[in-house]
């Protein structure tokens, strides 16, 4: 299959560099990919990669879909929570929390799922239109002996056993910042980290961010660090670590943007309980819910994101100095009930990070973004239309 | 009571049936019936039940208004969480849950509670309009010895006692999805099971659904299957057990639709925490909230339902195949922690459970459908402002 | 300081009373403000007040700015739960919740704490646009020890220490239903009771209200009544206590309007849980989210507050009688357990608690009043875009 698409590549005229991984000097990347995936995510998104257990390779063009295609071996592994506890995780790529996967509206995806685990796995790629055999859910049903059975293993989807392999290629649609986990055994895999950001660029440019990240929420009970069974309904609430992409302060990272920067944060809640997400000097403008642009974006400074809920949110960054980013649910903001820690981190507006005088928001606030994000989603649900017809 | 009624009937000019129960050759239904109620509700909500303890009777005119007339026996029963655990329920119906009821927008309704239990209740219709005397709410207040008392009992509306009987008696308004449940010691009725759903079918005719359906969210906490208090406060979080209509995956009904069918779900949360409804492959257009139309419907793939909470959702069933429909905290698709169970359901589309081809979604998805439902909001929301003057 | 200030205001023509406290014959308040302040806010936010611990002075004009001062003593004191338990608390003002702040968009406010207790607090203005040195985020961080350390003594913003005090001067802005916090510690302060809430009037005449009032929403756990370090994230969800404003039914207090009043809620939850508010019998219009109104106010009967954040609701009190308002997650209407209680209050519309006839509500209902909203936030908005011109 790979040596089929590479002929496609091929009598298409594209130069395509070998597979897994590809060379600096491969192939040109076709300009619409440039002008379209905006600029904070170019690097990323466009820049093969290689690893022992994660392959990105550079997007390329088959027929008449441009595809973008990944590789992910699932490991066990650990991953140290803030008081260096070590938290045995089933590891998409070897990594907590997964590799974050792009792909344009339309495009052609094509991810590879090594199981080098001793478990069952599989991805469900959450608010993607799969087809239903690429949909990663497992279809356990109940037998006539009164078990629980894998569904008409003739037809149905089945997970990827331990040393098996299986590719989920599909169509990514729609656009929006969406996200993957394991369908298997739900409750626990997702507790134990199986969980990856999937940002699919709409087919209309946006308004333009200067910095547009994605923050992923997550909770850990220490109690179920070595084994047992995280994601008993019993814990829920009953959490003790809180991270953004796999991280708890202080060990987030220090943002840093200067004064007057549009920002964009992508907020994906992978966890069990809703957060309630916090930036200090500012307010937010909602954008998105799911990946679909509101078509009245609403402000607010304190904004809910519930369990596999996403919501975008924009802000001018006109507030010089150090502002907490953080969950509002105050024992978020702990580590083990230590304060400070868990969902917070630290945006950084402008040169100095205490700024001595200043009376605040200096220039024009987010209100005066409103209507180009009301105006982008007009255009956008007016090409939803004409699709439609 | 009965008499007049029946008599008021007659005097009208409708042959009405025998109260309670109605044979099925009995008063032609008024045409203004079938063309408002929807085809979905049409069987259940106009053909009369009898049952020792439910009784829906054919509705009739009255004076003005159409009556829907219902009879409910309360009865201590138990109904089975998953795991086969017998729980100690107080049973409107003799049904966990309760019977569900109908009116449309501005009929009469008449809800007869007989309490064979030996304890007190009330019928609290959540959302809707009713005269203070007929809303259930005991009004318990701090009397000057410092103990809790029934309020004024002069005035104040009681709750039926063992043994005794009360009709509750309005007019049904305004229109939407909503429930009924007990409101004395609510924490602990409400936990054991007193909940029906209440649809009122609005004037204007909405966007049709080739397939509409309500959806109960509860939690049970099998500690308390046999005895003791549920809904302790330091229970939120703590249940074990989560259902959709009473219901545990694999228990839960397994719906099927035609290819492009239009679905309606109407989810109601009549828990203690909130519940973060996906189905997979799809994309929900999010319609009413308590009932009332939004006049910018929303596109979701995961829509929060807090308790009290009645959310309406609308999509185009245009992807083929089987699709889970789930609460997303990942616990909550448990039984006592063994996924999968809780709040999951299966959704097929089209013929075939699992198509052996296809690349995902098939014709026009809900974002075509959005214009109709904001359309409908703004007839919707005109028609209440010409009422209001 | 004060000596300037009392010097410029003479210098502008104003007789500015002695400062802390003002006589009840002191300066002339600007017209501006009585026409700009809705009547259920003017005597309480215009009449100063002063106490040992609280000193609330008649707003004055210094320069361009109206200045709003305010003095409050952190004092260590106790606070009784439903049921008796006093609970040790830090309070602003030497009160549970703190003291009402009040200032209109725009004005400059002075708020001078004063540190009385054993351990260091801060003044968080949750929603305000501060500048970053009177944000009162303590910027605790990491250090090269390995242990958290205050951050940069010679620029950081630092917590005022026991003994101390410190005066925190921006101006307000934006408008809207906001609140403060200690943002030391702040999952144990936050829980031990430093609250309060800050209403910024905005400079656009609202839609009128007759009954305008803030329920401010708490948790707490009686575990940690006596010592302890309250707001461990295990406990979200173990609180057995619910406040509105610091007390719990029966001793929330009883409200009483005329039939037909326009009554406006400012919720705002300060606790570590969403709840969900439901009043009996009435439609809420959502007007405001955050201190921003909605371009498209929503219609519900319960509605979701989150931690942290602020939704202002409005509805017309057309419907005679007693009715609950109360949050809808059953446990959190109890007290420890005992229903009823917590997060409970009562209205009474209209003359008669229980009126004896009546079908529901009378005269036109919140749906007329949503286009007044509508028009006030295009309002809104339109002068915020063109003060960023």
């Amino acid at each position: 299959m790979l040596q089929r698409r590479t002929w496609l590549g091929l009598a298409l005229g594209l130069t395509l560099g070998p597979w897994p991984g590809e060379s600096a000097h491969a192939a040109a990347v076709p300009d619409a990919l440039t002008t379209l995936i905006p600029p904070p995510y170019q690097a990323q998104a466009l820049t093969p990669e290689e690893t022992p257990h994660f392959t990105r390779r550079k997007p390329y063009r088959e027929g008449d879909h441009l595809v973008w295609e990944y590789r992910l071996v699932v490991t066990e592994t650990k991953h140290p929570l803030a008081d260096g506890t070590p938290y045995k995780v089933y590891a998409y790529g070897n990594r907590v929390p997964a590799p974050q996967l792009y792909a344009r509206d339309g495009d052609r995806v094509r991810i590879r799922l090594v199981n080098e685990t001793t478990v069952p796995h599989t991805i469900h790629s959450h608010g993607l239109y799969t087809p239903q055999r690429m949909d990663g859910a497992t279809h356990v049903h109940l037998g006539p002996d009164g078990e629980m059975h894998q569904h008409d293993p003739a037809g149905a989807p089945l997970p990827v056993a331990p040393g098996e392999e299986f590719t989920y290629d599909y169509i990514a649609r729609p656009s929006g910042s969406h996200f993957y986990h394991c369908h298997v055994s739900a409750n626990e895999h997702m507790a134990r980290g199986m969980i990856g950001t999937f940002v699919v660029f709409p087919k209309l440019p946006e308004p333009p961010a200067d910095f547009d990240s994605v923050l992923l929420l997550q909770e850990w009970n220490s109690k179920y660090a070595k084994q047992g069974k995280p994601g008993d309904p019993r814990e829920v609430g009953d959490a003790d670590f809180f991270t953004f992409n796999g991280l708890s302060f202080p060990n987030t990272p220090l943002m840093q943007v200067k004064q007057g920067a549009r920002v964009r944060i992508r907020f994906v809640n992978a966890g069990a309980q809703p957060h309630f997400m916090h930036l200090h000097g500012h307010t937010f403008l909602v954008t998105h819910k799911d990946g679909f642009p509101l078509r009245e974006p609403m402000l607010m400074d304190t904004v809910a994101v519930g369990p596999a809920e996403r919501v975008d949110i924009f802000f001018i960054a006109n507030n010089p100095g150090d502002w907490p980013l953080h969950c509002h649910s105050p024992p978020h903001t702990t580590n083990a009930g230590v304060y400070p820690g868990g969902m917070m981190a630290h945006l950084i507006v402008g040169p100095d990070r205490y700024p001595k005088s200043g009376e605040g928001p200096l220039g024009p606030g987010i209100e005066a973004a409103t209507d180009a994000w009301r105006d982008y989603a007009r255009r956008y649900y007016a090409s939803l239309a004409k699709a439609a017809r």
